[in-house]
């Protein structure tokens, strides 16, 4: 999407130099927007524990790119596949929640030992890289494809007003390398010329809502207020909420979702006030081996520093962060919480909308649950 | 209760000088602990809307001593009845949300306009107010012996660990001139030996429970977490939360109870995972002619600056105010919301614990209800 007029992904290879991975340092958004080129799976690798980039899907594109940084950087002498083997393992554990990490470096992976000649892994992990970043924007494409008559349907029994959309977190373009996903419905409609307002939850502790997801909207023109996380309740109480559409890091086969903490607060509201709550997902968020999402779903414990501290804007155009609680306080940081599929609406992926439940999802993806 | 080893409350009548009431800057807590001296009713009722003092019981009694002040300076000549119905009409008005705000201003009218002789309007305002503040610290005392057993039985049931309560907001002594509502049991299980800790919800916008309630619970030594709001819910659904206990501003004659905005949302997650959900609260905070809180309790909607800033403490020790949403982002203020009755365990009030319906308020308050 556009960011001062000019057409972005969240990462791509650098034109001029096919050793550097350019990424947007998203640390820094929305007060800053610096371009930062990655130049080894080291680089990469902090890049997604720190946060620079984030979101699950750019995650997995990021590993994919990580893994092939690897293979620029091999010593030309040393046993390949063991130092190819460690690179994988040392990528797909940057981050513990987001599937789609060990999905996209498993895919890497398999390309590259398939291919004899070591000399070639380079160019096949390049290519396997660029193929996965492609999929995940055209699986946004089509998610904003299968959601818009959603907020089609909303519009037609409304009529005059804009559809109003809450969303929680950034499960946008900047998490996804193009369309986003919670948000690919928004844009569809917003570029169909259906009024749409989305509500954006601040997203504490890292305030992605508030950072990213305004920062969004704003450079593509679509009408939005930030709110705090709390008051999602209070609006869907008094009907100002049309529809609900999150983003997802896992999801298990059988509907459950992994999403960033709040996530579940609002679901709930949604099924107390009778609002639509849909979670947006390409199937390389899926995964497949897990039953029950609350037992299963190892969830992020990140440094107590992102709780205690808030960054932003000061009044002298400088960007600082600020501690809130007394500093002899302990804080604890949760990073996502579950949202069991009993309380979603349905799921909207790459190839349609479907029920959050085992039965639901194997009708989408016949192919994926046998494997 | 103590801080750095002296007693305070929240508020008194200054020893030294009868024309001033001592309040705490909660503004510039925890990172300033700072006295004001009001002088006027204008000056109290400026520290009611902008929150130098807030909570609900406090607003109360700040509203009070505020129409003591109107009458320290009284002019001399003029028409006193209305320039005192003026007055008393001005502090009701300060913010719209309390119910305890124009209990107490209907309190000190009362008796004031039952004394014949203006001479003694002052005097009979001064022993009004300080009666309505000593009956506020008396009822948090209460509604402390009352919560207790609720949590002896959790420990006694749960054995070894502590009890882990979660609290939104700051429903504490510094809400509530001594104690607090919803810390009143928290403080009379320490005081007793009851090993409890207490999960903080730091409470956006204004990060009353990062700034006040951790400030509160560090200082008399109650071990304590701050999380985020959006965090709750996952350590409901992980057995991570015994009970939760929280205030309210106002709650209906069916125990309907409005609080501060992101409460329904925690009782939702209460509900979902049998986690008992209790609203401590004085019978001074109850509106005895509503029925239908959501419909009927007016949501105060402030300064959309509180949302797009956050206070807190810089690397070099100062203090100030960060800018989290692009500059041209909207946000919104919506400051309360509503929990149904049907949402809350119990609640706990001076006179002991009672089901949040029209039922089991009107046994414990058979006089009142009447009323």
């Amino acid at each position: 999407m556009n960011v001062n007029g000019k057409p972005y992904r969240a990462i791509w290879p650098d034109p001029d130099d096919p050793a550097v991975v350019k990424i947007i340092d998203q640390k820094v958004l929305p007060h800053r927007f610096e371009l930062i080129g990655l130049r080894t799976m080291e680089e990469a690798v902090a890049a997604i524990k720190d946060m620079t980039v984030r979101g699950a899907p750019l995650i997995g594109a990021t590993g994919a790119w990580a893994v092939y940084l690897a293979l620029v950087n091999r010593p030309a002498t040393g046993d390949a596949p063991a130092f190819f083997e460690a690179a994988c393992r040392t990528v797909a554990n940057a981050r513990p929640t987001a599937v789609n990490l060990a999905w996209a470096v498993e895919k890497v992976k398999a390309v590259v030992l398939k291919e004899k000649d070591v000399s070639a892994w380079r160019a096949t992990a390049f290519d396997e890289a660029a193929r996965i970043t492609d999929l995940e924007v055209e699986n946004c494409r089509r998610i904003g494809l299968h959601g818009l008559p959603l907020i089609e349907a909303i519009r037609a029994k409304k009529g005059g007003d804009a559809v109003n959309v809450l969303t929680h977190c950034n499960a946008g373009w900047l998490a996804c390398v193009d369309h986003g996903t919670a948000t690919a419905p928004m844009y569809a409609a917003h570029d169909k010329g259906i009024p749409i307002h989305v509500w954006v939850d601040e997203t504490r502790p890292l305030n992605q809502g508030a950072r990213l997801t305004a920062f969004e909207l704003l450079g593509h023109g679509v009408p939005h207020t930030v709110i705090t996380d709390n008051a999602g309740g209070h609006l869907m109480q008094h009907g100002m909420v049309d529809i609900v559409i999150v983003g997802s890091d896992r999801t298990t086969a059988t509907g459950d979702v992994a999403n960033k903490v709040g996530t579940y607060l609002k679901a709930l509201a949604a099924r107390d006030n009778n609002v639509p709550f849909y979670v947006a997902l390409p199937s390389s968020t899926i995964d497949w081996t897990m039953k029950d999402g609350v037992a299963e779903i190892p969830i992020e414990e990140r440094d107590p520093m992102e709780v205690r501290s808030v960054w932003g804007l000061t009044g002298s155009d400088g960007t600082l962060a600020v501690k809130v609680p007394p500093e002899k306080s302990p804080c604890a940081n949760f990073a996502f919480d579950v949202t069991p599929g009993r309380l979603v609406t349905g799921l909207i992926t790459e190839r349609g909308v479907c029920p959050a439940t085992r039965s639901g999802i194997a009708g989408l993806f016949p192919d994926l649950v046998k494997a």
